[in-house]
């Protein structure tokens, strides 16, 4: 598809890796951005392009609103949708154990499709273009994700009550090749569920495919002092000196983290990925983003599942990692609107391994979303980036592209699927496992 | 106007005042609810009711969709709207002198009618039927709000910065005859901002008229350690010792309480209300709100204002208020979305006097708003109200009625004025202000 955005506010990164609004157009050629830059005589764009003129499918007036790169989910449970406002209210390890276990092992492969489905579409009216995903059954969100046309990165969640290094390989292999749009990482759970001869296989893995590795690190109190008190290290010590991030990879969440955790983290540039909606409603704590930014550690953000959060909103998220930095460190200084937009896009990109969907650029992958900047939140317009992070919300979505594909506009889906028969699915499937 | 909503679900208090949801129609005669129970044939209604048959204007098919009360902003600053995203990052004391009030001072009874205005659309969107406003040239924000048709409720800010006890009065009586939507109390901006002079004729004023006082209580540690070091107490058990609290009232943010703080709003039944997205933003704290609830103290939620939040919407602050109460006490159990929700509406009409506006029933003034639950993230429907308060949008508010008139509906408002030309007018009056 050739797609033609014009009469845009676009969000670029100049060369210092800071944000700009320029005016101007953008050109959508097949998956990827063709033309960033100013507004000019499409002929005069196409002959410094050395391109012939496009034959467009659409040309949208933008009407001075805002494109800017589409957010990164770096750490969810896209299928836990059926979870949502089942089971609030409890601590981490009860909620987890009593509460979502046991439903999920009535998941198969098949009835777990429209749960994901229901995910994909909440990501879509939040600004969502990937999600950086911990999913039962890989190949079958991989092949969910393609087709609705939506762009999935995978890490394994193998542990010690299901699952083997073998099935993570098979997996490794079958997602790296179901679509362009699918991808997957080695990965297991997390220290607490997972023995050490399953951590050491899944290490062999990291270095047979040269592949970065993501785990829940950190992310109570109770799991780092359980694991100090197992192996007299915290689980980013133990992880490290398992050879686990040769190739780079980082953790979920990391609420609790020592000095010695902070300087592998920066030493081997992993990303510490944030859940700030998720870590206060389970009482985990608040992440050091403060520090995690001043060590000049990599930072992603997170919704993590639908069950404990309860929302996949990534404006939710923004504001939160801001705002709880602030009050964490009990300093409003703290932590700029910048830095915040940018885990929330470009940081995201780079933890998924996605160096060409991290900004609006030619060249990259034509993830995009178009913010409706013409709403009471939004104005008046003293400073966009601050209005996206500090009022900004999934309102404010007109328009998700994926891959140069149009999923999501003015609230309607084009994704393969009916709305209503998902609703029903998911409703059917959640009350069939009761009882 | 008679509009009927038909095939709705209706989120209702029950003689426990716990909610439930009933399934059936809600009629609005005039300003009023005329009928909220189960689908029968409008005529077996009319006879039950004693009533002649309605010729409506509208019947609106709810779809199975949820009408529920609007959301009882209980603290905001509505003007302040020009500020948004002006001055972020910066701690309350700082941020209030330098940054807010000199831009303040260029205000006056014409620049600030627009900025108003654009704060109450931003309500709309968000659900929000009324604000409980402390604002600059209060019959001016009462004339605004009874020309959009908003319920305004306003207290005074006087402090010995600028005002009088003289022109308190004025007010007072001035916006309480300007239209049934407007009403005012009595109150000061906070003790750190008043002398004490002043604030003994704020209290002769409260016996005069019996009226409740509100005021900015404990938002701040620091506003608290020098109400200390001048007064020797506290400027809860300094404004109970003046004698504020014969007719009620409270205090908004009541961050940092010591027990006898407690005891009082407990004795008097004052009202906390908590403003979680300011409290972070500006780095001032987490509020005791697990214990203001267990001990009985009415609890209601506001927004504070757009240049400290920076947004005005409900939904957020709900999740914040419960999601923080969790990690401030490390108790994932603590509070429930219940108890959140009925804060959100019930208690916050409690805290204004609009005991008339504090629930859908029949005789209640018509302020209710209808929620989309058929949008990803209100699915699955495993327990409404949950799905409301931990990952509830704006984007599901599809219709928002005040005083028995359709303001906003599919994102399009009727007020009176043309969406542009306010947004034009807010960016205008804030670059005039610069320089």
């Amino acid at each position: 598809m050739n797609i033609r955005f014009y009469n845009a506010k676009i969000l670029t990164l100049n060369e210092q890796e800071q944000f700009e609004i320029i005016r101007g157009e953008l050109w959508v050629n097949g998956d990827s951005i063709r033309y960033v830059g100013e507004s000019k005589k499409p002929a005069e764009i196409c002959a410094e392009l050395k391109l012939e003129m496009p034959v467009w499918e659409r040309e949208i007036d933008v009407k001075g609103n805002l494109l800017m790169p589409g957010f990164k989910n770096a750490h969810a449970h896209t299928y836990m949708t059926f979870l949502r406002s089942y089971a609030d209210d409890l601590p981490l390890q009860e909620w987890l154990y009593q509460m979502c276990f046991p439903k999920e092992d009535k998941l198969d492969t098949e009835n777990i499709r429209p749960l994901e489905v229901l995910g994909i579409m909440e990501y879509l009216t939040s600004g969502i273009t990937t999600s950086f995903d911990m999913c039962y059954f890989p190949p079958v969100y991989a092949q969910v994700a393609a087709q609705c046309g939506f762009r999935a990165v995978q890490v394994s969640g193998v542990n010690s009550f299901g699952g083997s290094a073998a099935v993570v390989e098979e997996n490794y292999l079958k997602v790296n090749e179901t679509s362009d749009l699918t991808s997957f990482m080695i990965g297991f759970h997390a220290e607490y569920t997972t023995k050490m001869d399953l951590m050491k296989e899944i290490a062999d893995l990291a270095h047979k495919y040269k592949s970065p590795v993501f785990l829940h690190n950190s992310e109570t109190q109770n799991e780092v002092k359980e694991c100090l008190e197992r192996y007299g290290k915290t689980p980013t010590q133990l992880t490290e000196e398992l050879g686990m991030y040769e190739y780079g990879g980082g953790g979920y969440h990391c609420v609790y983290f020592d000095d010695k955790d902070f300087e592998i983290f920066k030493k081997r540039q992993l990303t510490a990925v944030t859940c700030p909606a998720s870590n206060l409603k389970l009482a985990s704590g608040i992440a050091p983003l403060k520090r995690f930014v001043e060590e000049g550690i990599p930072v992603a953000i997170g919704t993590d599942g639908p069950a404990s959060n309860n929302s996949l909103d990534m404006f939710k998220e923004m504001f939160l990692a801001s705002a709880l930095a602030k009050v964490r460190e009990m300093d409003a200084e703290c932590i700029s609107a910048d830095k915040i937009l940018y885990m929330a896009t470009t940081g995201g990109a780079h933890a998924m391994g996605l160096d060409n969907c991290d900004r609006l650029a030619a060249g990259k992958k034509a993830d995009l979303i178009m913010i409706d900047l013409q709403q009471p939140n939004m104005q008046p317009e003293n400073n966009i980036v601050k209005n996206l992070v500090y009022s900004g919300s999934k309102q404010n979505v007109k328009l998700t592209m994926v891959n140069g594909k149009i999923l999501y506009e003015d609230q309607k889906f084009s994704i393969g699927f009916e709305p209503a028969d998902i609703y029903k699915e998911a409703n059917r499937i959640i009350r069939s496992m009761e009882g």
